[in-house]
């Protein structure tokens, strides 16, 4: 399956935090709309993750893209049938990649020619959902057959629920929750920020022209990828052997194990992508997530739910736990809606839900095919 | 309970990183030791803990010891009938806590009277094992009823039974690992040592006579507190309220929320109290923790285990998960050993091994009466 992005502007976008900028993400589709405009399947990324949700732009591509186990001719999201659609975040990560486009503090000012920095207002999960609205009703679609996503996509998936009821016929999240734990905000979001902060090269934000902090994000992108693993993944990957070339820990002081090694590398090579304040206003997006905003509390915000859902928690997720998709469904089935948890039975973290995709393909096929509530 | 601390000094300890030097910890004991010298029940101290285990040192303390619903006249740990002792850990992190004696980087090397600072040998748990061996000879005791501790104390009290398996007639260790998990040493050790030297006020370890790298260890705490508490207990404590003063941060982006104010606040006070270079040693100390260091692996080191042993793990602890004290159990059963493992029930994550010690009052005063294994 090749394909290609294209890009989205708007003049004129207000954000929750009530200011207004020009704004463009990216987007990509996959599959035909039809020609009743109802077989629209919106997939929203996760936090490290891109408009790029399936398929190749080339045939030599290396990979395809993050969710392609999921997407395409034949799978769960079956592109013979739907009209699937990825689009990039605003302050989405890695900005440095040429396959993103996304509007965020490193953009330039259209006044002053200059990154916006930390004049760039807080956007929330809710603004990239009302954003994507506005790319949906330009390609003509006022009805979503679903929405679904991983981690942060499945916050967007939550919140499109809550924001376009009626727009929404089903909800899949998986690997999230209704609303940003304590656990992530604090390890994730609050402790990534003051790493970065803490650099001497995050000179404050304005440190475009130059490096950049490259070591608090490192430090930040260590303690996701972290939380987002798990012991028997790591173990797994490098057990208890030194690092190559280190001597042996137990007896050096200078020694360290290949886990630690091979995790900063990964870390290293992923920050080295990141723009630093992006990551600062996508974590605290993430942090401010939750659905009930606006509402008296959980009960009143699941009563507003007209989609069916489908929550696809891990067992050994530590960040977004199957207690939280389980909390929701309870709620949502207390208003009398259609929810149902299914939890997935890996060792491996929470990133299972990216690189073991596949294990959701069959719960994902049956609640399209409306099995799920029959 | 009135207790009083005491001094153990050994002119010249050998650790395994092949150095000798001289030693100080401090120690306190409850209950009075039989003739024949066999009652006593060790119990090692956390990571941020220390010989103070139970009592008060003056009527009028705010506080007991840390374990103190668990030791006293009647209680689990019974000193009507067991002498208990507590001991304080080399590099404990409390150095500048009057209460504490210990020797670590910040003692003053004998030579120059300066602090060794990262001239420091690396210290492990076996090292500290090795040293209470020294204190409870000096005592007249060459066996022990009982060895326990929480987390880091159940690391201690683990390589008890493989160091001197001859000593130990009974083992209790409470959310804690016969290792130190990936997660565990990716996240509260390596990353919180990072966290540390990124500080500039670190100055390479040899921040004596100045504040010390305060941003960096209060980070470093504040990791290390998120991960051992738990969602529910950081929601119970203080929901998503807004911070005091603080407007509401969904709207405000210098808004913050209670939990987060609250959290740093706990932290910083805290690392007021730490040494650095204190919290960089007991960090990799726990790091390098594996009871099957110099064995060809848990099966051989689970053989040479005589004790009866009792895993007490939390059900919601992230750092030291029950899947751990299972899996040493089997290794142990799997030998012809007797071992158990009773997870306790609680939503309040790492820290309820100390902060609801209580729970644990009814499987340990029934493992010390021999009905566990009857």
């Amino acid at each position: 399956m090749l394909v290609q992005k294209h890009r989205f502007r708007l003049p004129r976008f207000h954000v929750e935090a009530r200011e207004s900028l020009p704004v463009a993400v990216g987007y990509e589709t996959y599959g035909q709309l039809n020609a009743t405009c109802d077989n629209a399947i919106l997939i929203c990324h996760h936090f490290s993750g891109n408009s790029h949700v399936a398929g190749r732009y080339h045939a030599d591509d290396a990979l395809p893209g993050w969710w392609d186990p999921l997407v395409g001719p034949g799978k769960a999201f079956d592109t013979n049938r739907y009209f699937v659609i990825g689009v990039d975040s605003l302050c989405n990560v890695n900005v440095r990649d040429p396959n993103v486009i996304t509007t965020g503090p490193a953009t330039l000012h259209p006044e002053t020619d200059r990154p916006y920095g930390n004049a760039f207002p807080q956007v929330t999960i809710r603004d990239n959902v009302r954003l994507q609205r506005e790319l949906l009703r330009s390609l003509g679609i006022e009805k979503l057959a679903c929405v679904a996503g991983p981690s942060m996509g499945g916050f967007q998936a939550l919140e499109w629920a809550v924001t376009y009821p009626e727009m929404v016929r089903r909800v899949i999240g998986a690997i999230t929750s209704h609303r940003a734990l304590p656990i992530f905000a604090l390890a994730a979001c609050h402790l990534g920020t003051e790493m970065i902060e803490t650099d001497p090269a995050y000179l404050g934000g304005s440190y475009y022209g130059g490096e950049g902090p490259i070591r608090g994000v490192s430090q930040a992108v260590l303690l996701l990828t972290t939380l987002t693993r798990s012991d028997r993944w790591v173990d797994a990957m490098w057990g208890s052997q030194p690092a190559a070339g280190s001597p042996d820990p137990r007896t050096h002081r200078t020694g360290h194990y290949a886990f630690q090694a091979e995790m900063e590398r990964i870390a290293r090579d992923r920050a080295l992508h990141y723009d630093a304040n992006h990551f600062r206003y996508l974590a605290r997006g993430a942090m401010l997530h939750d659905i009930t905003y606006g509402t008296p509390g959980l009960e009143a915000a699941a009563a507003t739910i007209q989609a069916e859902v489908l929550m696809l928690p891990i067992v050994s997720d530590l960040l977004c736990p199957p207690a939280a998709s389980e909390e929701l469904v309870a709620a949502i089935r207390a208003q009398g809606g259609r929810a149902r948890c299914i939890p997935i039975e890996t060792p491996n973290g929470h990133l299972a839900g990216i690189f073991e995709a596949k294990l959701m393909a069959e719960p994902i096929a049956d609640f399209l095919a409306g099995h799920t509530f029959a």
